[in-house]
């Protein structure tokens, strides 16, 4: 009995004494190894123990001199020193990447000879023959530098064949920098940033390589055309410049839990950049990214990051328009109640495609898993690159940029607007007013509305089919844009046959109880962005943060309403076909260890139903008495397990703590190699309580000793066991009954139990 | 070891045959009995398995049959009904609640005889005859109406007299409703919907009566002039609404965590009413109300909740300008770098001030509650009515209603507006286009600004000072308005001063800087915006939904910066004098068992050094064999704990699980009301296994054995324990060493602890 009392008092004195700051992990930093292995679980109660630890201990030192207190001080500002630096960058980074991208868009369709670094809108900028298309004598098309006059037929032919060489060499580039430099650089990376953010380690995932590369292909790769977007990339780039910037502070360098806090800070900012949406951000890294471990602290530094990241970009200002709305509308009407049900049937559209998309993008992903396709990422690329180029140039609504065709659908038609879109037919009976856009009367389709909406169908029908290949290709891709584009082309469609039902039967009694005569009553615009948001929370199944974020991108307080039922009915049309969302299908995919937090568990067991060992195996346990460093590696290898329970004798099987498998084999390799008085035969104690004499000299490996995990017994519900993994985040939990410990449960254990009731693969978990 | 076994394999048959679904907890429901006491904490942990076994259950039935498949959806989809209607009934309250305070606001200075349920603007709406100020020949003051004609001394004289009688009318009768129908309806409620949703039982505090008397008489003191807002309160009503809707739906009624998620979305409805703003609603049930037990599902719910409330709210519109937005500002033109240093000032303003009213107050309310002054709260409602009427008489600034002055303070100065705070001199050299407000110079302030602005002063020092004594009394009294007030009347002052600094220094190098000659450059309206957010910011110490609710409240996006500036520098200004605002104040001085999520624990202890019992006291446990009814009952009279551990057997303390002391009192009084064959002699068997022969025939009480306690080590740190406590709202954690059970650790030994080392009364927590 003496012996552990006295484990207890020295533990408390160190606990007390936090002057003495003594960290049992510091030998991992001092000799420069990793406390986490690659691709393991972390352990959050420790490293948050460890966080508090320390901190007490620079405010008990801070009293002791001008320079401890500088030390103490520089460490409690770090934070926000980081958080106004992950802001800061984000927004650089975005402000680049748009500049860049839009260069190289243009670039697809022509040059500004006397200065190629212009992009279109700025080499005619200074011009004063600019027409209204954008065009301008500086501003020369691939054909007029060829000098390619003959007809109108090889002019196209040739542009045609520019478009798509252009289109294949960014995407042939991007794919094979991605695949030599930085392969982490693929996909949108949020599937992962969940999982980083939930407590797991890939190592480099967010280096500056991956920075560096990203922000470079994304560019190229939305220049080439391809159905994506660079929103989800942005919170991946946004994560790596959290990530470098915690490796400057040992506050966040040496504390994982601590660095997932600036790490969800920085998602925050991705999203406020890539769409404008401060408010959205925090949402987003609350919903979305985020697990329950966080203080709501850290919502706050989310929220100033997020915000710096905006007015950076908004000072860069790459969309032009001043402020930080993306894709403004500002309709001169409200909407009726009636138009609820054109809404729902939006959000039911949405809810399909959602399903559509998640099902057979991620049977696409499995294939091309489980296929030769994974050996030749650069040719898939390239492929999708090209065939994605030689259909999108033939049609005007996928020939130009995606978020353009957005922008462009989600705006009304003003009078003075030309586009084929905007075709309606004006007797000229109408005097127009274009202060008080609102008082004029619903106008007829003109033949160039019509002949558009054909055009937009077949563009939607593109974008839907072509952004499964493309999602889960080597390069990185977002799809928020391209899943906004299906759902604003359909919205737009049906947003004008509406208007068109309203026009040719303004009696039908709905339009007769809501509309006045001689006023807008549907805008095309408002279905199209309710659309949009539809199809994104179809695809993601993001609600609060979609609404928000849609309502920030698009500045319509006064829409939220319709935006909010679409989205409500395309969640649960989209649930009744696919559980969760993309991203989590992507996780589940690549097998990664992530407790969905807002799953509720449907199936039933018992804590002794998921533990490990299952009977007749027996656990193995280290007893507190009697090891010798030979005894110790032997066990290890015999019995490869994570970590094993400490009891004081095997027959009592009555526990002390839990010593991990890493801890142990790290301590006794790195005694052997440096003591020399240390040999196999050397006895082992983890107390400080050492006979006098000894030979060979003793190791004392108290301080690897968790003299604390959590216990629960055999009867305990899965629910209970699950909501402590999913709210403590610890990595383990002792199973014990009766005072014996009977096993343990990993999280491992409980994606597995997870997996294997809802009819998946259990063994698709692949790590730790 | 038989025995347990049994208990483990009954226990496991239950879960598993979820058909059977088998409630220990039914026979309270049955015989109309409560589950938990007034003033005790709920069990998170048991209550949430216990929902989830449920909802399994039905979903089970669901096969069996059309009727059962009817229950099931009727049971999913009661949450989204409960929801709209809390929303619903939150919008019709507060519209109802706004309508009735604008009625009697104006029954203090006059009243419209025709009709007299109108109020001013209602009754001057069909006037041809309206004037500038409002006012119409329909519409007398109380001096017309007695025919008071003699000299503008004795008009002013009686008038002053009828406002002051009818605000003690209003107030006397307020507090004698709260008094003697609903004393829980006093306050804002806020302090106390906190504690209930960190899990607390306040029997009837959301009750019909409350939310009746509550609504009723929030009108008469806002009309009554006191220095008190309407805004928390409505929170309450709201919470009261979601409460009374719970009991017609029994999945809500009989299980207090799922009633609690409807209650955390009716708080953020009540949120969305008072300041018309969905977002921060649920913002501030995130970061204010609610702590870390909810899934993130209920955030949808609370959006949802949120959203409808404001829709019906802007239906009823109330405010009357059509949407949702209720001081709205348009200020036509941006802040500048520079004028960050005025808001940080104005944030230093805000920290000092809240610090300032968080000691005044909470020491106020200290002397309130152990001084002869807490047996006469009409008297003391009275004496503070008559007081603020009597001052706020002579200042226009306080005579106005608070919403009014505060939007008064928000505005830009109009060129036609002739309202004294905005007496520039133009001196006619200027054209005045009123489509261009942006583009006219700065001019200098007249002689009624100068004034005013002394006004201003007074008005800020007698609300800043009345509050004090307000926020307390027995009667509802938010302080969001009040506080608003302060800081927007600091906030004009110092705008004014800008500008005229502007004005008559336009050279000064920041001002060359950044203003054009010829436009605005400072706007006093967004100092005072600004202002408000930090005062609020430093007495309530809310953050992000703080700078959510200003942009939403006030429709302006763009100046969320400052707004963001200065509640931060509010809030570290703040804390820098005093810990927590003013609702975590007075959940301490009311003893209320409440564990803030937010807060960083800074000292340490082990699980050992909170535990009860200390040493020498020794641990009571029931042990497992060998209990008569007779014997369990002498323990419970000898040892009066909330529970008991029950053992194999008392020398090796090893853990079966936890019985508390209110399931065994009752079903041992239970069992010997209604079976005769039960006596003090019973056996009492933790277990199905009973000897063949009896008598008196045994009791058997495995039911209300909670097998699944959770266990920590003597050595756990505080922090560990805090959370487990925090995140999973265990009711009690078993402290265990070495297999043998030491003590228990409860929800008020952590309150305990964290009272004592922050220098705190620690007997000042009252309840379990």
């Amino acid at each position: 009995m003496q012996d552990d009392e006295e484990i207890l008092d020295t533990n408390r004195a160190i606990n007390r004494h936090s002057g003495a700051h003594i960290d049992p992990y510091e030998h991992y930093h001092r000799f420069n190894r990793k406390e986490y292995d690659d691709f393991t679980t972390i352990d959050w109660v420790r490293d948050r123990t460890r966080y508090l630890k320390r901190h007490r201990s620079l405010k008990f030192d801070e009293k002791k001199g001008w320079w401890n207190w500088i030390v103490s001080s520089h460490d409690a500002w770090s934070g926000w020193l980081i958080v106004s630096g992950v802001g800061i960058l984000s927004g650089l980074c975005a402000g680049l990447i748009d500049i860049g991208t839009e260069w190289m868009t243009d670039l697809r369709l022509g040059v500004c000879p006397q200065r190629f670094w212009l992009n279109k809108k700025a080499c005619c900028w200074s011009s004063n023959l600019t027409t209204a298309d954008n065009d301008c004598p500086e501003w020369l098309s691939w054909s007029q530098i060829f000098g390619i006059m003959s007809s109108s037929a090889s002019i196209f032919a040739f542009e045609y064949f520019v478009y798509v060489l252009v289109s294949f060499l960014l995407g042939f580039l991007a794919a094979v920098l991605v695949r030599d430099l930085a392969p982490y650089a693929c996909g949108s990376g949020i599937p992962e940033i969940k999982t980083i953010l939930s407590g797991f380690v890939i190592r480099s995932y967010l280096g500056k390589w991956v920075l560096l590369i990203k922000s470079l292909t994304m560019m190229m790769v939305v220049s080439a055309g391809l159905s994506l977007g660079k929103e989800g990339p942005l919170v991946h780039v946004a994560s790596c410049c959290g990530n470098m910037l915690c490796r400057l502070f040992p506050k966040y360098r040496q504390n994982e839990v601590k660095k997932r806090e600036i790490l969800s800070a920085a998602a925050a900012a991705g999203v406020s950049v890539a769409f404008g949406a401060p408010i959205g951000g925090i949402l987003f890294s609350l919903e979305e990214v985020v697990s329950y471990y966080f203080p709501l602290k850290t919502m706050w530094r989310s929220f100033f990051s997020a915000l710096m990241a905006a007015i950076v970009l908004s000072y860069i200002n790459p969309y032009g328009n001043g402020h930080l709305v993306r894709f403004e509308v500002s309709y001169d009407m409200v909407w009726h109640l009636f138009e609820l049900i054109p809404f729902i049937v939006l959000g039911i559209f949405g809810g399909l495609y959602g399903a559509f998309f998640i099902k057979f993008n991620i049977m696409w992903s499995n294939f091309r898993k489980n296929s030769a396709l994974k050996r030749f990422p650069v040719a898939e690329v390239v492929v999708v690159t090209v065939v994605t180029a030689l259909l999108s140039y033939l049609n005007p609504y996928t020939k130009e940029n995606t978020s353009s065709l957005i922008r462009h659908l989600f705006q009304q038609c003003d009078q003075s607007d030309s586009t084929p879109l905007c075709n309606y037919i004006n007797n000229g009976t109408y005097v127009i007013n274009t202060n008080d856009r609102a008082n004029f009367p619903t106008l007829p389709a003109g033949p160039q509305v019509l002949r558009s909406l054909w055009l937009l169908a077949l563009a939607m029908l593109l974008k839907a089919f072509v952004t499964i290949f493309t999602f889960g290709i080597k390069i990185p891709a977002g799809l928020f844009i391209p899943s906004m584009a299906v759902g604003a082309c359909f919205g737009r469609i049906l947003g004008v046959a509406m208007e068109q039902w309203y026009y040719y039967n303004p009696d039908t009694f709905f339009f007769k109880l809501a509309c006045h005569p001689g006023r807008v009553c549907v805008q095309p615009g408002l279905y199209s962005m309710v659309g949009a948001a539809a199809t994104l929370g179809g695809v993601t199944k993001m609600t609060v943060s979609l609404v928000v974020i849609m309502f920030e991108l698009t500045g319509g307080l006064q829409y939220i309403v319709p935006i909010m039922f679409a989205v409500m009915t395309s969640k649960w049309v989209g649930d009744a076909f696919v559980e969760g969302g993309i991203y989590d299908g992507h996780i589940r995919l690549n097998g990664y260890p992530f407790l969905d937090s807002k799953e509720e568990v449907k199936f039933t067991a018992n804590a002794s139903e998921i533990m490990q060992p299952r009977k007749p195996t027996i656990l193995v346990t280290i007893n507190y008495n009697g090891n010798t460093v030979g005894s110790l590696l032997e066990l290890m290898q015999e019995c490869p397990y994570q970590g094993y329970p400490l009891v004081y004798s095997s027959e009592s099987q009555q526990l002390i703590g839990f010593i991990t498998r890493k801890d142990l084999k790290h301590r006794l390799d790195f005694a052997l190699e440096t003591n020399s008085n240390i040999t196999v035969e050397s006895k082992v104690y983890f107390s400080d309580k050492i006979p006098a004499q000894h030979d060979p000299s003793p190791l004392l490996l108290k301080e690897i000793v968790d003299l604390t995990p959590l216990q629960v017994t055999l009867e305990t519900s899965f629910d209970t066991v699950l909501d402590i993994f999913r709210m403590l985040g610890t990595r383990k939990v002792l199973v014990i009954h009766k005072g014996r410990v009977m096993g343990l449960i990993t999280k491992k254990d409980i994606l597995r139990h997870i997996a294997a009731s809802t009819d998946q693969d259990p063994g698709a978990i692949q790590f730790h």
